[in-house]
């Protein structure tokens, strides 16, 4: 399998540098899992990020989610919005599963909080979702609990990227996409740390791709037959950005806001049918769940929160370019072809 | 079982006009239907609105999302207000049941979109929710769409409310609450218009309880036992808001806002653990699908939108005060009770 | 002059204890000031809240904005909104002078800055208003940065309410309206703590007034001839909340949202031609010029939020009370008489 | 003067066509005014855009506001918010400047209704601004409502660019910045519309600086001399956007979401110290005094509102780049040197 990453072909995005595996686990105490379903009818998955290696419900972690286009079906941002708390794991997979995902993450939670004996009479599960339609036939809403569990058990530090999991099915550019992740580090008052994002990509129109500023798209286009272009701009992307840096809520907003940056570097108009949802949090924080009245806190003041937006953008750009180059090339269940970003790197760039 | 609405004890909320049945239903084509779950385990139940007779996936509604306190599950969101397009029916269930109730609006809008030959591979489920685990073991999610799906054929325009449905194991103010529901008519231009709100009622303080200024919570509370007096303001209002006025999505969205004064004037005061969550769309100004690149529609100018705005906080205040006054005494799961406000009613009104 | 509170008449609001002046001034640093212009053409003023003692611009205090009705002109929102910071003292004004005055907080703040040799060349004036223009002809726009250093330099604890500063020339509920504040304490982890409220009062229709549930207005409107009465809920109302409660921003605005429930408690129906707006503070965890990376603040836990929310609630619809029962009686430029609500209230409650 | 567009030097943004002039002005009845001080002190000055020929307080237009990043000052936010309507002339000017410049609004509002006899209490009055104070000591804030004038006097279609006006002072990448305008034109039902943006122009890293994907800014940051580069994002950026196709206030705001592209396709990040907003209006759907309960307006459909984005992406972008491109090296008060970006551009494209 391919797992040629955009840096292994030299190109190098911005200019901070990644944590040791470039990727949203070095963030200490974050995996991922993922669960893939390709059968006759599916290119279809789901992945998980774990926060933490705890139990999320009982010790909550501040996190935003940030809409930049709200046509998609995300579920879980209005608790997150109202109390920057997030409770339960982060799901990604298809439009039609985010019930039965949500609903998954739910029978997930439960079970964790009853081993502590923790009462749990309310869950507000976070799942995203791109539409992965046009690869898999998924009417039939193929994931539930049993696949989030799947995917949750296989939780790591080393996670597979491209057409896996939450990404089987999804486009990038009109080629294929899926699930990538990069991370960059921040030196403050001393000590290292982490910004990290991880996006499940499936949005944009071939034309439009950039790499880097090169124009890449307009010449991957003219190799396309037409019905294998994206014309149109739609499908999704979700970015998920992680931390160990203290933030307030206001301030992770502030952050998770750039991840535009990163989106649009590489091409994106952000297309009307393409539902762009940022959701971050952060590590440091935890709302323990033996505080008093009150809790003590860290927040970075204003003369440093630029350089840690800079990382999300970069983090959320070299992501996007990750998902691409080490996707292979998936024939979907209609016949569809999705080609590779890897067949055309090594003569275009 | 007793049916006496608020306006039956002679208590006469604001100063407008309500419609023939004082119910959502007043506005044209919406209808209302119920699935109540009440056995061993199980006091809880799934209630549908449906926002017009035919398919709304195929010509949607403009409708939005107005969050008045976030800390809830409501599914949809981003969407409406993104679009400004309702695109299911709404359905209210309680908290744990969400992901598998959006579930099942997406298997009935595939099968009625494959009915009509209509391509249908992303669809917004719109979902609220009450948390009524105090009088019912939900850790099962006992709802999914066969339930939804009975709710649905069920629907009516002389539904019940009360102890039915959604609002089966809903308090309110201590007391029993649930499906509320009330209207208001408005002359515009020499015609008669009309403004509906439907409430699952689960929220409150016993101590806070106000009917039409008059603060007969206090006298309740003297009469309680301590165990069964809600100290706590917690477990969400749902409300729906429906018009036949044609109304921009911000014009509709500043209506959707007044729902809080309803709220408010029964003695609510937006308690950290009630999600309170307004859904509110229009039948006029639908986007047909076989539209060109415009569509005309009509809006309502300044002069007339403040009598709407009264109209949506006058449904809304006598929606709850009926879905109290209906409701009947309910024995939970685990032998709570929830006394009817019926009870109460007679003596200190 | 009269300056008879609520209180005074034996109406007790809410449950919980104000502070000892029950005024936004019992939060320790938080003082008030009051400029009133009230000559042949001119019934208003300038009315500042100074958030501390020392310069806000060098250290910063955590504040946010909370639109209810955004039929506004207040100015400073966005960096509110985005920054979570004040730096200036909030000043209160009629609606054409908003950009005046705005400009004479900047006056004030760079000759602040320049006095302790601060560099100072962008500051974010906060400035609310109301619309006097039934009783003073602004047309002129008559208060600047001269009337703005007046309000601030006659700043302190024990201000007075009603008829004064930016509250001479509005209303309430069709009768005088005013300035207004109310306090109350919370006990937190053992140690007392102040949320206190101050409101420029002129908005409500007079049917609407309630007072303490009481539907006083509908009896008052009996009395009043017809053009003394206020049809339509329009002009405004201004509320600033003060805390000494650590909070992050997130959790302020939580907190500043709730004063919309003392608003709707005395008769608000968020009046379309009404710009209801919030403006809210802490003076813990404030941002101190010489910190480094990092800042150490305190936030409260979900489990203490409620009765800081209902104490914004409570103040806030004192505040609006004893803005009125403190005003005596005007006479507008034009003739136009707003009388008192003190001419009633003997008879009424 | 330098007035060469960056269009004369070969660099086309984009495929959509622009207007006749590739200004905001293509807009039909858009005009736009600049007034400019350039004396002993000052490098600083006021654009007005004016949305259309007559009365815009009379006949209101649908417009909007989208902030990206709310770390400024701009005026008239909350009530484009709320009512969806401009009814002023949109004025740009330096940061210390917009109380006294808002205060210009009025007084040339008050003056236009008093002249038709119409009441005129409540003003919003929008205005923009960026940062100019390392150019320009406004610390005497020295434009006021004979200079709002002025520009409103001098509006015409065919404006000047670069370093005039409110873009007199003002930075883009480190170099000299200023106003910017570009156009496209979009055919929908076979009759062509038209977009156009005017920016002004004060943000940005001159190592991000990017043409057209071209990382220009890299290689001229080496030809700088420190002290002129710019190491930090920080300044502003006001985007203004004006069409004639009829939308609805949620979909101008859709499409005003999309000037976030054009801005970060130059290179932007988003900096923290940059306040960058968006204010876009339509002069389509005009909200006309003599109108009834109801007005009837026009929306797009969403198939065809893509195209209507980007060609608010593609305006925004070429403005930006046609603000740095016509503007010359300008001299500050203190003797700092902003160099031209047509110093470098034939060496460099």
């Amino acid at each position: 399998m391919n797992k040629k990453r955009i840096r292994d072909y030299g190109i190098v995005i911005g200019r901070m540098t990644p944590g040791p595996l470039n990727k949203i686990t070095d963030v200490p105490g974050v995996t991922v899992g993922h669960y893939t379903l390709d059968d006759e009818k599916h290119r279809t998955g789901v992945t998980v990020i774990l926060p933490a290696p705890d139990n999320v419900y009982a010790d909550k972690l501040t996190a935003v989610a940030h809409v930049i286009n709200g046509f998609g079906k995300t579920a879980g941002t209005i608790q997150l919005d109202e109390l920057g708390e997030l409770e339960t794991p982060i799901a990604l997979t298809n439009t039609l599963n985010v019930g039965k995902v949500a609903d998954g993450l739910v029978g997930y939670t439960l079970e964790q909080c009853a081993k502590e004996g923790l009462e749990c009479t309310t869950i507000n599960p976070v799942v995203g979702e791109t539409n992965d339609s046009a690869m898999s036939d998924n009417s039939d809403r193929p994931l539930g609990e049993a696949e989030v569990r799947a995917a949750i058990a296989a939780a790591c530090t080393d996670f597979d990227e491209g057409d896996v999991g939450a990404g089987k099915g999804t486009t990038g550019f009109g080629l294929k996409g899926g699930i990538g992740s990069a991370s960059r580090q921040i030196e403050l008052d001393g000590k290292t740390h982490t910004v990290g994002a991880l996006v499940q990509c499936n949005f944009g129109r071939t034309d439009d791709l950039c790499i880097d500023g090169r124009p890449i798209g307009k010449r991957i286009a003219e190799k396309l037959r037409e019905e294998e272009r994206a014309e149109c701009d739609k499908g999704s992307i979700m970015m998920v950005i992680a931390t160990d840096i203290p933030l307030s809520e206001l301030q992770l907003k502030r952050v998770a806001k750039r991840a535009a940056v990163g989106l649009i570097r590489t091409g994106s108009y952000l297309g009307h049918g393409s539902g762009d949802v940022v959701l971050a949090f952060t590590t440091a924080n935890r709302h323990m769940r033996d505080d008093g009245a009150f809790r003590t806190m860290q927040a970075v003041n204003n003369s440093s929160i630029e350089e840690i937006c800079r990382a999300c953008s970069e983090s959320v750009e070299e992501a996007i370019l990750n998902a691409m180059s080490t996707a292979d090339r998936v024939v979907g269940y209609s016949g569809k072809v999705l080609r590779g970003l890897n067949e055309f790197i090594p003569e275009y760039l």
